[in-house]
C-alpha cells in the first residue's frame, strides 16, 4: 500500500515508517518538525539523540532500498499537503500530526489557542484534501483515551447502545477530556465521523493508550534510526518520565494519589496496532474507533512495575508522590474495552517488564542528557491556571 | 445587573440589549460587524433595513435614558476583550458573536476553517478573560439544538443518567452535529465544560431552537431600533425564509421530504428565555443546559402554518418543496425535552399564527427589498461538496 504519514518526523511517526516499509509499504511523509521545536522551547530534548531528516532518510533508503517521499511542510498549509496528496496519492494517511502535549496546552491562552487551532485545521486540511484528491483512501487518525475521561461506567470502543426513556438507540459514547490539548482530539473525533457521514471517507480513529518504549526492532544498531523520546513534564508520558527518573536517581514521581487509571501499550504494539488498522480499511463512509492499548495500569503501580525492573539491573530508585498540578479524578473506576484489535489479530506483549527494562538499558547511556535537565522531572504548569513547582506529597526530598 | 452582550450588533443581541435595559440591566456590548459583512459577502442584505451603531447607540440613549457602552472589535482579539471586560467587570456575559450559519460553514475549505477557527477562539478568548477579569461572571453562550442531531431517543437537556453493562452513570448527551458550523458549536460546548470544571466558571449553554419574528415590544415605533432579518440560503432559518417568500408571491421551499423536525420559538421568547437564565444565574462551578425552544414543528407542517397566515392577510401562496442541500435524516424521531426553563417561569407563546401574522404584515413592507434579491431564496451549497441550486422536488416552477 501507499501509505503517507503526517507528522513522520515524532515518537510514533518515525518509527511506524520504518515497521510499515519493513512490511513492503511504500511511505512518504510530511512534517513540519514543530515537535523538535515545541520541545526545544520548553528547554529540553529528546533523551535519546535524534538525526536530522536528511540522514533519516539515507539511513531509511539503505535498510529498505526505498527512497523515503518526504516533504517539509505544516499541515495547517492546505497547498502543501495538497501537494503531497497528489504526488503519492495514498491509500491510508495516518494522521499523527499533531500537538500532543497536555501540560502544553494548559501553559496559557496562547498556547491553548495554538493547540485548538493547530490540531483542528491540520485535520480539517486532511479531510478536504482526501475528498478532493483521495476520497477512497483510509484515514487513520491517532486520538487518545484521554478523550473519554474517566465515567464510573464501562468505556465502549466509540459507540454504545442503550436504553433511554424506553427507547433503544446506538450513540457515540460522550466525550469528557481533561485538557485543551484532549479536547482537540474530542473536536476532530467530532469532525472526522462528520466528514466520513457527508463524503464517505473511511476512517479508523485510534483511542491510544499511554505508549512506553525506546525502540522497535526496525531500528537494528543504526543509530541514525533512533526515535527521540522525551522526558519532560510536557511531552514526557508518566511511564517514559519514570524511566528516565530511575536512570539518574531521581525518586519516580506519580501525581497525587497516584491511583489514576490509564491503559498503556509498549512502542512496538502500538507500531503493531496501527499496522492492523492500515492493513484491514474498513468500508466507505464508515468510521469506526478502536481502542489502542495493551492493559490498564494506575500509576503508581506501574512506577513500582519500573523500580522492580530498575532493581533487576542494578539501579536503585523510590517512588515519591508529588502534588498534582492537573484537575482530575485520583480515585476512579476505570474499564475501558478493547476488543476491536484483538479481533484483528493484535497479539499483546505480555512481558512488560522486559520491555522496561530495555528502556532503562538504552536510557543509561543517555544519563548525562537525562540529567543536565533534571529541572524538568518537577511540573510546574498547573491546571489551575497558576504556574509553580509541585511539592512532593508526603515530605521533602 | 451589569450585562455583555458579544455580537449585540446580531439579529439576537440588539433585541437583547433593548429587553435587557427595559428591564433596568446595564448593557453593554462588543461587535466587529461580522455579520453585516457575512451577508453582503453572499450577496444579500437584511430585509428589514437597520441602522448603523451610532444611531442605535442615540436611539437606545433616548429610549432607556442610559449610555449603551460599545466598543467595537473583533471577539479573536483577546486584547480588546479584555478591554471591555475591564471597562465593565460585567456579572454576565451573554456570546451571541459566532458565525451562524451552517450553509456559510459549508461553501468551501475557507468558509470551514475560518467558521471553526472564529467561533473555538472567540469562545476560549471569553473563557481566559472571564478567569483572569471576572472569575464570578456567569457565561449564556448561544448554542444550537443542532449539536445533537436527531437521535432515535429523547434528547435531555445536557445530560442524562443512564445504565450501561449493569453501572449506571450521568453522562453529557453525546452530540451528533450536522455542519461543520454546528460542530463548532459543539466543541464550545466541551470547551466551556471543562472550564468550569477547572476554573470554577459558571456558565448556562443555551441549546436553542430556530428563532423567527421580526420584533420585540421594546421597540416599538423607532424605526432605529428595528433588528437585521435574513431570508438568504445561508443567513435565513427556514421560517423566516418561509414569511419572505409569502410576501412576494414566491412557493414557501422545505427542503426533502420537509418531514425534518425542528424545536421552534419566536424572538419574543428567545428574549424572555436568555433573560430567565442570566436572572438565574448557577452557582460557581456550575455548567448547565437549557434546551431553549416552544414547540417542535416539521418543516412542512410550518410551511402550511406560514400558508394560512398569509392566506388570513390575503397573500396567496403555496409550499413546493426543493431537492435538499443538506445531508440529513428526513424522517425521523425528535423528541427535546426542555423542562429547565418552564421551571425558570417561562411561559411559550400559544398564539404563533399570531406572531407569523406581524411578520408578514413587516415584511410586506420591505417586499422590494426581497423581491430584489429573489435569486437568494433559492439554495445552492451542497452538503456533498458540489455547488448548484437545487431543483423543485415534484415539477418544473
Amino acid at each position: 500500500m501507499r501509505i503517507l504519514i503526517a507528522g513522520i518526523d515524532g515518537y510514533l511517526g518515525w518509527p511506524l515508517a520504518l515497521h510499515l516499509a519493513a512490511r513492503g509499504h511504500e511511505v512518504g511523509g510530511i512534517d513540519g518538525f514543530h515537535r523538535r521545536r515545541w520541545v526545544a522551547e520548553i528547554g529540553s530534548d529528546s533523551a535519546i539523540p535524534i538525526s536530522p531528516m536528511p540522514e533519516r532518510s539515507s539511513a531509511f533508503q539503505e535498510s529498505f532500498g526505498e527512497k523515503l517521499l518526504f516533504l517539509e511542510g505544516d499541515l495547517r498549509d492546505y497547498k502543501t499537503l495538497e501537494r503531497i496528496m497528489r504526488m503519492m496519492n495514498p491509500d491510508a494517511i495516518v494522521h499523527l500530526g499533531e500537538m500532543p502535549s497536555a501540560p502544553y496546552s494548559m501553559i496559557d491562552i496562547d498556547h491553548c489557542t495554538f493547540t485548538q487551532t493547530n490540531n483542528i485545521l491540520s485535520t480539517l486540511n486532511i479531510l478536504f484534501a482526501m475528498r478532493d484528491i483521495c476520497p477512497n483512501a483510509h484515514l487513520i487518525k491517532l486520538g487518545t483515551m484521554g478523550e473519554y475521561g474517566t465515567p464510573n461506567i464501562d468505556i465502549p470502543e466509540g459507540f454504545f447502545t442503550i436504553e433511554y426513556n424506553g427507547r433503544q438507540e446506538t450513540l457515540p459514547f460522550p466525550r469528557q477530556a481533561g485538557s485543551w490539548y484532549h479536547q482537540t482530539k474530542v473536536h476532530d473525533s467530532h469532525n472526522i465521523a462528520f466528514a466520513c457521514k457527508i463524503w464517505g471517507i473511511r476512517s479508523t480513529d485510534i483511542m491510544q493508550g499511554v505508549v512506553f518504549g525506546t525502540r522497535v526492532p526496525e531500528m537494528g544498531d543504526d543509530e541514525r534510526l533512533r526515535t527521540r523520546f522525551d522526558f519532560d513534564q510536557c511531552f514526557g508520558t508518566a511511564i517514559n518520565r519514570f524511566c528516565a527518573q530511575a536512570v539518574i536517581g531521581h525518586p519516580l514521581t506519580p501525581y497525587g494519589k497516584g491511583h489514576q487509571k490509564r491503559g498503556f501499550l509498549p512502542l512496538c504494539d502500538s507500531m503493531q496496532c496501527l499496522t492492523l488498522a492500515i492493513e484491514n480499511p474498513p468500508g466507505p463512509g464508515k468510521y469506526r474507533v478502536f481502542n489502542q492499548f495493551q492493559q490498564v495500569y494506575n500509576l503508581s503501580d506501574l512506577a513500582d512495575i519500573v523500580a522492580d525492573a530498575a532493581k533487576e539491573i542494578d539501579i536503585d530508585c523510590r517512588v515519591h508522590r508529588l502534588d498534582n498540578p492537573r484537575i482530575e479524578a485520583e480515585e476512579h473506576y476505570y474499564n475501558p474495552q478493547h476488543q476491536h484489535l484483538l479481533d484483528l489479530g493484535y497479539i499483546p506483549t505480555e512481558d512488560i517488564k522486559t520491555e522496561i527494562r530495555k528502556m532503562l538499558q538504552d536510557l543509561s547511556r543517555v544519563r548525562d542528557r537525562i540529567e543536565h535537565r533534571r529541572d524538568l522531572l518537577i511540573p510546574d504548569i498547573r491546571w489551575d491556571g497558576t504556574r509553580h513547582r509541585s511539592a512532593y506529597v508526603d515530605g521533602e526530598e
